[in-house]
């Protein structure tokens, strides 16, 4: 591995000279702003051997620095292979524009590959280099070049039409909603984010692991006179060729996925108007259209966040089936940890998790890596137990499973805290904060107000909290995500969070799940998804 | 009255003619921003014969117009004079600026007392007549020239010195906290608005009812290397003339009221910074400064709003003593109304619960006109008694007591609801309102938070509505203001309501005040004032 991990190194940096580049700066991320990404786009596992969700890497003629978060220092130091060095992602040490900064003189150039990075983040990125002097070009992944024909293909798995007895609504009704949000503002509208495109064409797929997309760019015509509206729809024609009669039903032209560049850049040139979403659209997309685009944020988003009664029947069914399977898995648990010699860590409870979820027939999967943990492990936030090492199984200390499951019918993810009292019971203070979480999710899923007040998760997330603040403990985490229906676990517009002010209307789902984590003894989350 | 009426305004528009405007506009304002006016400022009362707290008039050659809102509209009605038409102060009736700008044509002039008028917002104002080719002109009050003699004199009466059993902290000390915050930012701080001024000289006076302030501006050095911290206070002198010895200890030089605004001009002449809240200071003298201004907001007012624990200690002591007061009149009330011939109404009720509060050698008068309603008056939020034709009591109808009272250790803003259950009880539904209101004001006033947290008004009002939200009912006000320490009782810059992100800070102090309210017939409040 180290002579591999140099010779790389090497091989970017040959590619770095090639193109007069003092510096290459490399993102987790894909070109659709997806929080999962596929094994094709995992660049920084296979050129630095981190294989964690949250990095980004900068590579100098003489350097290579890896950045990431608390959550995986310790995995980081083990797996960055030789010529490479981690640093911490926390707001008193140095971030990697400021290390480019100190690495790169004036006139010099930092290659970055614009398709990693989102276009209004790349504007401000950009203009702190532009401040300095320094120039930022936009590049081909200088790590796709290296890793070649090793590079895993993008997948070519199958797209499946998803019935209206789970979506609720036809796409051809989908189209007229959206064009009636855009009201005659653009020519077109571009979308870029996987999930909403799904949402649109009542499409599922599999290309990225627990999210149901697939690889694809959509421009959606709003139509004129006519009013008929369509669709060009870019991806990997063998991905939807058993879906020839039902996209044409609903006017889809499909071309090929990397055709979106040059069919842009003809848009620019054309007098049309095309809306996109500058906080999603990839730098590079937006360097071809950025003198014709209309800022259009979160249009189909926003479309998708509220769940029309079918999403909302089906969310609820998913999830009374989806507590069943966890009711079974923690009765399981109860009288399995009894047996001295019952083999269960924290990885296989999750492995029997997903086990006893794959039995309901909807069921397609898990929809995220669950959290497994005992004791001081279930303090640990974000952890998700190892294959091997995983902390055995035990009824003396608390155990907490975060979890969900991907159904044709929905999505579920939710939070259950349990102590066995075996030897031991819980203590009175862990019987007070798990009373306390527990009166804040009872608080928040109960609450009521007047349809006619924009209320918004900034306005309620106190609920979640008041009952810890009342004894000076608090979450250090946001109260709830929005879910999506047989989608992404983690969606937007809305959430409950302080921050955040969006109006929440009928059929927003969102999960409820405050917490309470003792660092170095014990943790407790109880989360529901509840709806609006 | 009729023809003064009519002469009045013919002295208006000679006034205007002489100074070529089209039109002459007015505010329900004075010239430091106050919510309360004194008698020399209720220009629109003597130039319309109208005397609500909140007007606007608009004259033009042959128009006369008074803008006002719904808790006003039968009393402007009858109160307007010959010549004068009454304007809705309403989201869908015409604002005065779109009557001005229908009425006056490009390159006419508007003329406006810029005295009334904070900079800020007359700036946006300007704006929109630029637009419009309209030019808006600095005049004096034209109200003041036609009002001549009969116009009440400024207040001549004496400021008082408030002790530091009081006051809790010396007024050099103040002075320091003032030039830590501004931290050299400044040569010096303009102070315009009036209960910052008496908080910062430890004064008190009685120039507008209900608020313990006097008419003055101030200028605040900061001093330079010496440290030295002086003041100059614009105030008739002979208001002061008994403080000689006090002022000079805290190094404020006295001048004129009037010579603010030449001060300012020199000011602007040289090279010194002073700073100046332009949501307060009015325009008029902004006109001079506005070159040489840096913005400072709310610097007094938010040192100010965070009361020491001298203070803190004041309210408490001021509101038992006050609830007290309450309780002697409530139970007064239940014997006399049980009498046929008891002869009390909503006005002599009040007057009575004002006496008893005076009974306390510290009360100053009352802090606010109390409303004192009974039956489907108190669903009128904003109801003050009449002194002539007020509602008799009785205990049939749910009773509705918003009073407060000036203590020289605090003030007070209190509200209680009762029924006396004569021949009749409450209602089913009126004991329901009355619980669930009830349970708004305790949850709010024992929220616990992190002191870690920028926790704001915003973020904790629905603990207020949350209870009455859940049956379908809300209350169409805000759920609580900032309370001054034997100052106003609405100050800032904190207040309890969606749209308030002030961080709450120890010694902030806030009414707690939701109700339920149901026109025509009943109306209900809970109010204390709870401190951080």
């Amino acid at each position: 591995m180290v002579e591999q991990g140099n010779a790389k190194l090497s091989a970017i940096r040959a590619e770095m000279a090639s193109r007069d580049l003092e510096c290459f700066v490399c993102f987790h991320m894909d070109a659709h702003n997806s929080e999962y990404i596929a094994p094709c786009d995992e660049r920084i596992a296979y050129i630095s051997g981190f294989d964690g969700s949250n990095g980004i890497v900068v590579v100098t003629k003489d350097d290579a620095r890896m950045w990431t978060d608390g959550r995986y220092y310790l995995s980081a130091e083990k797996q960055l292979e030789e010529g490479w060095k981690m640093m911490k992602w926390e707001a008193t040490e140095q971030t990697w524009f400021a290390f480019v900064d100190a690495q790169v003189e004036k006139g010099q150039k930092v290659g970055i590959d614009f398709t990693q990075y989102p276009a209004k983040s790349m504007k401000t990125r950009t203009e702190f280099f532009k401040k300095k002097d320094i120039e930022v070009v936009s590049v081909p992944n200088l790590v796709d070049l290296v890793w070649g024909a090793e590079r895993p293909v993008r997948s070519e798995g199958k797209v499946q039409l998803l019935a209206k007895e789970y979506t609720g609504q036809d796409t051809l009704d989908k189209y007229e909603t959206v064009a009636k949000k855009l009201d005659g503002s653009v020519d077109a509208l571009l979308v870029t984010t996987l999930d909403d495109i799904a949402w649109l064409l009542n499409l599922r797929g599999n290309d990225i692991e627990y999210n149901p997309v697939f690889f694809s760019y959509l421009i959606f015509y709003p139509g004129k006179e006519d009013k008929k509206h369509s669709v060009t729809l870019y991806i990997s024609a063998g991905k939807v060729s058993d879906l020839k009669d039902y996209l044409e039903s609903v006017n889809v032209t499909v071309v090929p996925y990397e055709q979106i560049a040059e069919d842009l850049v003809n848009f620019a040139e054309s007098d049309l108007k095309i809306g996109a979403d500058v906080d999603q659209l990839n730098a590079e997309l937006h360097r071809h259209i950025k003198d014709v685009i209309v800022e259009k944020s979160s249009i189909v988003e926003t479309i998708k966040a509220a769940k029309n009664t079918t999403e909302q029947a089906g969310m609820r069914a998913c999830n009374v089936r989806d507590c069943a399977a966890i009711m079974k898995y923690f009765a399981f648990l109860e009288e399995e940890l009894k047996k001295p010699d019952h083999g269960l860590d924290e990885y296989s409870g999750a492995m029997k998790m997903n086990h006893l979820r794959s039995l309901d027939p909807l069921n397609r999967g898990p929809s995220f890596e669950s959290i497994s943990s005992i004791g001081a492990n279930a303090a640990i936030i974000h952890y998700a137990p190892p294959k091997e090492g995983a902390e055995k199984l035990n009824n003396d200390e608390i155990y907490l499973l975060d979890s969900g499951g991907q159904y044709l019918d929905g999505t579920t993810d939710i939070t259950r805290t349990a102590h066995f009292s075996g030897s031991k019971a819980p203590t009175a203070f862990q019987k007070e904060a798990y009373t306390r979480v527990l009166l804040g999710v009872l608080d928040l899923e109960r609450i009521v107000w007047p349809s006619t007040s924009a209320i918004s998760g900034a306005d309620m997330d106190i609920l979640a909290r008041r009952h810890l603040w009342a004894v000076g403990l608090d979450f250090k985490h946001g109260t709830g995500h929005g879910v999506g229906s047989y989608l992404n676990v983690h969606e937007g517009p809305q959430n409950i969070s302080r921050y955040n002010k969006v109006k929440l209307v009928e059929g927003h789902c969102v999960s409820d799940e405050p917490g309470y984590y003792k660092d170095g003894e014990f943790g407790i989350r109880i989360e529901n998804v509840i709806m609006v």
